[in-house]
């Protein structure tokens, strides 16, 4: 099983950890699965919502994907040292991505490089002040590491990580099971289209 | 505050509940919130992420707005006498949607009269054997009764709450507000577009 940790922090977005999740666990019958991963046993969205994490931070070691979530109080975790060491990721053999202020964690943690980033219009000034750019776009991605910008960016997001580790085609199919009825090819052309130019765009 | 009832069973699905919770909650300070209500303290979702409700499933007789979510055992509630008689919904005094298998739950209350539903694809069969037309659309809405399929279909759920209760220029700030970032205007267009379309669709 491909195994990819949602890293969700307390204060989290619950667009920005479930979209991806949900839309990866759609091929979960083709052997990759998300999984939400938490630094203590229960987080609180910005919402007020309790979930228990169904891995614990240590995950991210073993996971072959992670994606660091967005939400409220990711400017606290890019400031404690101790998380920031539980999350010793490896570009070398993990995928990466981060979502809206996911992107603070990837800037702090030394993974963007000169890499531009996309995020949230309100986490851009604090993406910006670690010296990393801002696209005025919703994906972005160079090598095995990804940004998504705007919480709906997320779908963005789950489709890379699909295309990446099964192919297009169960990226199609997948985006095609989740999109409005009706709209279905809309939102494969939209959603692929997304992650194509997001890998291609010109610095 | 104007309360809306996520109403979350066990198996739920992720994108169904929280994309139209985290929309609606957008709107927060405007005095509009949404609220995960659950029939157990805790539910766990279709893929195993265990949530704890925000409201006991006794607090859609206060809401003035209900949203029945969707998961893989829809048809466990709906053949539950016990479950149904815990959702005694009224339309003429609150808005009452469905996403996707949630349209079973509105179909078996006998909540839909001779409207016809939008369902994802797996449960058109089944609201079709309670004798509901399913229509080939994302979204419809008739009166104080809305249907939507197809998980991201879920936007055009909470975007019509907002509409309906605090007005057309709040939905479409907050659908701004998570849009994928570069693409605010056309998600702005498509969802307001298909709420105003499931609004006015001639039967």
């Amino acid at each position: 099983m491909i195994q990819v940790a949602v890293v969700t922090f307390d204060g989290f977005n619950e667009l920005d950890s479930f979209i991806a999740s949900a839309l990866i666990n759609r091929c979960r019958s083709q052997g990759l699965e998300a999984l939400i991963t938490t630094p203590t046993p229960v987080v609180t969205s910005m919402n007020g919502v309790e979930v228990t994490g169904q891995r614990p931070i240590g995950f991210v070691t073993e996971a072959d994907v992670v994606l660091i979530g967005s939400g409220v109080k990711t400017r606290d975790v890019v400031a404690d040292d101790r998380m920031l060491a539980m999350l010793p990721l490896d570009p070398s053999r993990q995928l990466i991505g981060s979502q809206c202020s996911g992107a603070l964690v990837l800037a702090r943690l030394g993974l963007l490089g000169t890499m531009p980033a996309c995020v949230d219009v309100t986490t851009r000034p604090f993406v910006e002040a670690c010296g990393v750019t801002v696209l005025d776009a919703p994906f972005h991605a160079e090598g095995n590491i990804a940004t998504a910008g705007g919480c709906l960016g997320s779908q963005y997001l789950g489709a890379w990580v699909i295309t990446r580790t099964l192919g297009e085609e169960a990226a199609r199919a997948a985006v095609d099971y989740v999109a409005p009825v009706g709209e279905e090819q809309q939102t494969v052309d939209r959603v692929l289209g997304a992650v194509r130019t997001g890998q291609a765009v010109l610095r």
